[in-house]
């Protein structure tokens, strides 16, 4: 029933063009993730227009080029027309991870850091990720996906159309199933894409707090096989930290997501340095943090297909001295993609023009390098570069539109919202 | 006939009344500015209500004592009533220090600035301040009204009800008058208070470069005295800097200011220290920036009445490794305000709730003293706190609502706009 509606929208609305765009950026031209100094081809088109038919990119270029194409100039009649002059339109964001599923914001924590308190000071106090659990498991399923899907909409009024998000507050078996179904039930709603990760292994709850490894067990054996089976999850995540599980339990996890036809990510040198050639040549997607790296990390991440995920906003709201070495990775070649890591403790925002922000002015990110990092990157690490990440030919239609001249403006200004609208699959969302 | 209508409005609508709101942050208790650890006395009420008659706070309370009152009681019926569940009230932000009067951002600059180069750098490359004043130099009134408008939309869509916006890149006598006759066309048309600042002493323009001391008797002679009899601003403000204005050149043009029965107010310590009791026997409003600060300077600003304008806007922008020293300040009893600095080469933020989260993630600013900082005493740095700053009964009804549950969010949340509407004189004003 839906999918005849689909089709007869779909006899109604033969294309829609986009023309007269101020600035486009494309990211055209590479497949997957970006290395090193090819990460600032943003390919620029100005006064640009993009048709879109199905849903899909069907047409890139000049403005004048398009309308001279055959298809355009034959059924010129029946296209819904926009004209974008005063905008600049980019891929919509891919933010590649977030941790949406809680239930309120940690005032205390925010409170006790302001007053000078660790990270980790803060979690021996009882704080930190141990007191969102106990919000997640008394909370239902459906008061969940409200959470999620009120963090999806914000997402989505600042440029993002597809997010990855974590389970990971849950740690049972009940709470984290509940948690992924939350997910699923928030994405169902939203329009974009979104990408479920579990991460049981986020912190060894509290009734496993002395013996982490029975925890791990349960994780491998009771919750990730049932993940699995309901199909909950496209991705398994651990979190290989001081505090949190050793290099030994995260590669245990690794290889049972593997045996499950799972794709892999870690969160690993938050905190501390882990060496991550032992952790890479499990061939994760992603590894996520990155501020405590050593040389031979460096080399590791070059010689692999891995993509290197920096999330500065939780340098920001932690006031670290340093930043993750982005330069460091981007000269020697690495991928990097940027995303907010949005979650209660460490990083209270879902915006992706601020990490923008953050990636140029305490990073020293160059904006191409950046804007890169935010779309074709950000999609690689969720193996979804064949589809989103780009404005190609073939690909979905998920735009961002800013009320800008400039892409250049997007991490300039910042702390403002220049977000006009935002369209997933050639559809325009209610960002409002 | 404008007083007609209004009248008879006030007729028809005899209050306001807003009640039930979650918290309301009254920021009543102390006149002027507040001091040191008074700064922590933010009068919160939960559960509360604000009278409004005749643009003015009428009465503020629980909401049961509110209805309680005599007046409530007989005219309820009359009353126009919001409910205000799940809302945070403040006073409406007071931004204290902005540059709004420019043409074009700075992407240039701000590329520079990415790869490596310093304030000074580019400023001695020709970017920098000089860059914007062509710019402004060949716009129309007209035009500049229009940019300054724009940005005084934009603070209030976060909740700004009171700004201070300075003249600084025309810096000739007719650029200048041109700037501040666009600050007032744009005042006029702007649904909140707009104080005006003529800081023809930003830097010496181009054509006096070799010859700073004449560029300074230009502005004592001629471009002051018609700024004075025009009444085009309440205050005269200096940058006191290497490569802008001695001290001596300082306290020449505050001496003028202060013959013309003009306020004061003076850039300082920004790059490097200028011992401030010398500017301080001037008794201007306020000093603003301070990163560079000496002991003598902080016991200086405990002696006497000026307010310390932090605008940590520039700090973060520019990235520099120390942000100002808001907890010496504060715990030395010294009154702290914090603007946004807003201007195209060093701080392109018009929001006040990013400066709050800077002010609390990277100045260790207590949520409360920011918001003190933000609103009473921003409006003490204006001579501003008889009216402006704080929700208590004879003061203008200024207002900013927030979607949030606890006033610490609102720091917290960084990088997103919770601001649902604002209200200026008791009328809410139209965001979008």
């Amino acid at each position: 029933m839906a999918k005849a509606k689909r089709a007869a929208l779909v006899r109604q609305e033969p294309g829609v063009l986009l023309h007269r765009i101020s600035q486009l950026v494309t990211m055209s031209g590479e497949p997957g993730a970006r290395r090193g100094r090819e990460m600032c081809h943003i390919g620029l088109i100005e006064d640009a227009a993009v048709l879109i038919r199905d849903g899909k990119v069907a047409a890139v270029g000049k403005t004048a080029e398009v309308l001279r194409s055959p298809w355009v100039k034959e059924h010129r009649a029946e296209v819904i027309e926009l004209d974008c002059r005063g905008k600049i339109v980019l891929p919509g964001f891919v933010d590649s991870h977030t941790h949406p599923v809680f239930v309120a914001p940690r005032l205390i924590d925010f409170e006790k850091r302001v007053a000078g308190a660790s990270y980790e000071e803060i979690a021996a106090a009882g704080g930190g990720i141990r007191s969102s659990i106990e919000g997640v498991r008394k909370s239902s399923e459906g008061k969940l996906a409200d959470h999620v899907f009120s963090a999806l909409r914000q997402a989505q009024s600042q440029g993002t159309t597809t997010i990855e998000a974590k389970s990971g507050y849950g740690l049972d078996a009940a709470s984290e199933i509940k948690s992924l179904k939350a997910i699923r039930r928030a994405a169902r709603e939203w329009q974009g894409t979104v990408v479920a990760t579990f991460l049981g292994a986020h912190v060894p709850p509290p009734e496993f707090k002395q013996e982490p490894d029975k925890y791990v067990e349960v994780v491998c054996t009771e919750i990730l096989p049932e993940v699995a089976k309901q199909k909950l999850a496209h991705f398994v995540d651990v979190f290989c930290e001081r505090g949190a599980f050793s290099l030994e339990q995260t590669e245990r996890i690794l290889r049972e997501a593997d045996r499950h036809g799972l794709g892999t990510r870690v969160h690993v040198g938050q905190l501390t340095n882990t060496p991550l050639a032992t952790i890479l040549a499990h061939h994760p997607l992603s590894v996520d943090h990155l501020d405590c790296l050593e040389k031979a990390d460096v080399a590791a991440l070059v010689a692999g297909e891995t993509v290197a995920t920096l999330l500065p906003g939780a340098n920001y709201f932690l006031a670290t001295k340093k930043y993750p070495p982005a330069r460091k990775l981007i000269d020697a070649g690495v991928p990097v993609a940027l995303a907010t890591d949005y979650n209660p403790g460490t990083s209270p925002t879902i915006s992706m023009p601020l990490v923008l922000s953050l990636a140029c002015t305490q990073m020293r990110m160059r904006v191409e390098e950046a804007l890169t990092a935010a779309t074709i990157n950000g999609a690689a690490a969720l193996e979804l570069s064949d589809r989103k990440g780009s404005v190609e030919v073939g690909k979905d239609a998920d735009l961002a539109f800013f009320e800008l001249d400039d892409y250049r403006e997007l991490p300039y200004w910042f702390g403002g919202n220049h977000c006009a609208a935002v369209m997933t699959s050639g559809r325009f969302a209610d960002l409002f």
